[in-house]
C-alpha cells in the first residue's frame, strides 16, 4: 500500500525504520505508530542504545569480537584454554558457540569470508592477524567453526594454506546431520558426508 | 538461546529493540549487528527521527490525527468535503483509507474502540469532540469505519445512540470485510469496496 503521511515526522521515521533488514514499510509504520504510543523515555533510551552502540562499541584488538575496553572478556579471562582458538565469520557466531557451553578456548573473528563476487578478498578479513596470532607462539589448535557454504569452504582452504607448515593441529566442526533432523529430508551431500564420516558406536 | 553478550553497549541495544512489538532477541540481535555495520549517519538519521517523532509530533486539534502542526492537511484542505466526517479507530486506519482513493470527506480519530476488558471507557476516547463537531453543524454525514468486532460495534452503537436525535445521516462501511478482521490487515480494494458501498446505520 503506498501512504500519503500526515506527518513528514512520521513519514521520515518509517523510511528509517523500513531500512532495517526484513523490515518492510507497513511493519516500519506499526512501529513508528508503536512508539508514538510510549513514553518518551522509552524512546529515547532506545535512540541512544543504537547511537552509542554503533559510536563507542570496540573491537578486540586480539580476538576482533565486539567489546568496551580494548581487550574482551572472553580474551582477558585467564580461565579460558589460550591454546585454543576458533576461528568464526561474524560475532554472532561467537555468541552462538558460547550459548553451547561447551567450549573454554579463545576466538578469532574473521569479519567475513572470502567472496570475490561481493568483492571480499582475504586482504578484508582478519586473516593476517590469525597467522601472526600462531606465530607468535602458544597456540596448540586452530578450530574452524566457518559455515559449510562455498565461501566457508575457500576461506578454510585458504587460511590452512596459509598455515602450511606451522606446527598448529587444525581442527572443523564435524559435518553430520542436524540433532533432530529426519533422515528423510537430509540432502543427498550431508548424509553422503556423514556417512563417510561415520563415528564408532561400538568397538569390535 | 541465552546468550552472553560481550559488550554492554551490545546487550543494551538489543534489550532496546527487542522491546519493540513482534522482535524478539534473536531479531533484535541481528538488526544491532546490521546497524553496527553501517554509517554512523545513518545510525543518527534512525535515531533522531524517532526521538522527534516521538517529541515533536502533533494531533489535529479537529480530526485527532497525526500532524506536524496543529491543523492536519486533511482537515486544512478546502477541497475536501466537510459534511463528511469517517469516524475511525486509529491513525493508521487514515491512512489505508486515503490510500483507497475513494475517500474525499473528512476523519475522526477516536484513539482507539470501547474495551472495558482493557480499560478503554468512553472517556478516554475522542467521543465528545466528536457530538461537539457534528452539534457545531455542517457535518451531514457520519460515517462508521470501525473494525467488525465486537469492540468496534460496541463503539459504533454508542456513538450512534450520543448522535440519536440530531439530524445528521449516520452510515458505516458495508460488511464486505470479513468479522473478526483487523481493519489494519484489509486489502485496499476491499476496503475502497467497503467504503463506497457503505450502509445506512440511521437516516436523518
Amino acid at each position: 500500500m503506498d501512504y500519503t503521511f500526515p506527518s513528514l515526522l512520521l513519514e521520515r521515521a518509517v523510511s528509517e525504520i523500513s531500512k532495517l533488514p526484513g523490515i518492510g514499510r507497513k511493519t516500519a509504520l506499526r512501529l513508528a505508530l508503536y512508539l508514538l504510543r510510549q513514553d518518551a523515555s522509552q524512546v529515547n533510551a532506545l535512540a541512544d542504545s543504537l547511537v552509542r552502540l554503533r559510536l563507542d562499541v570496540k573491537h578486540c584488538h586480539i580476538c576482533h569480537n565486539l567489546c568496551d575496553t580494548d581487550t574482551c572478556e572472553i580474551c582477558a579471562n585467564p580461565l579460558r584454554d589460550a591454546t585454543m582458538v576458533c576461528v568464526v565469520e561474524n560475532i554472532s557466531n561467537v555468541l552462538s558457540i558460547e550459548a553451547t557451553g561447551q567450549y573454554r578456548g579463545l576466538y578469532h573473528v574473521l569479519g567475513g569470508v572470502i567472496n570475490p563476487v561481493e568483492g571480499v578478498t582475504p586482504n578484508l578479513l582478519e586473516i593476517q592477524s590469525l597467522i601472526e596470532r600462531v606465530d607468535a607462539g602458544g597456540i596448540k589448535e586452530v578450530i574452524f567453526a566457518l559455515s559449510p557454504t562455498m565461501e566457508g569452504d575457500t576461506t578454510q582452504f585458504f587460511i590452512t594454506r596459509r598455515l602450511a607448515g606451522k606446527k598448529v593441529l587444525l581442527t572443523a566442526l564435524s559435518r553430520g546431520i542436524s540433532v533432530g533432523d529426519n533422515l528423510d529430508y537430509t540432502d543427498e551431500a550431508t548424509l553422503g558426508r556423514a556417512l563417510v564420516a561415520r563415528t564408532i558406536v561400538k568397538d569390535t
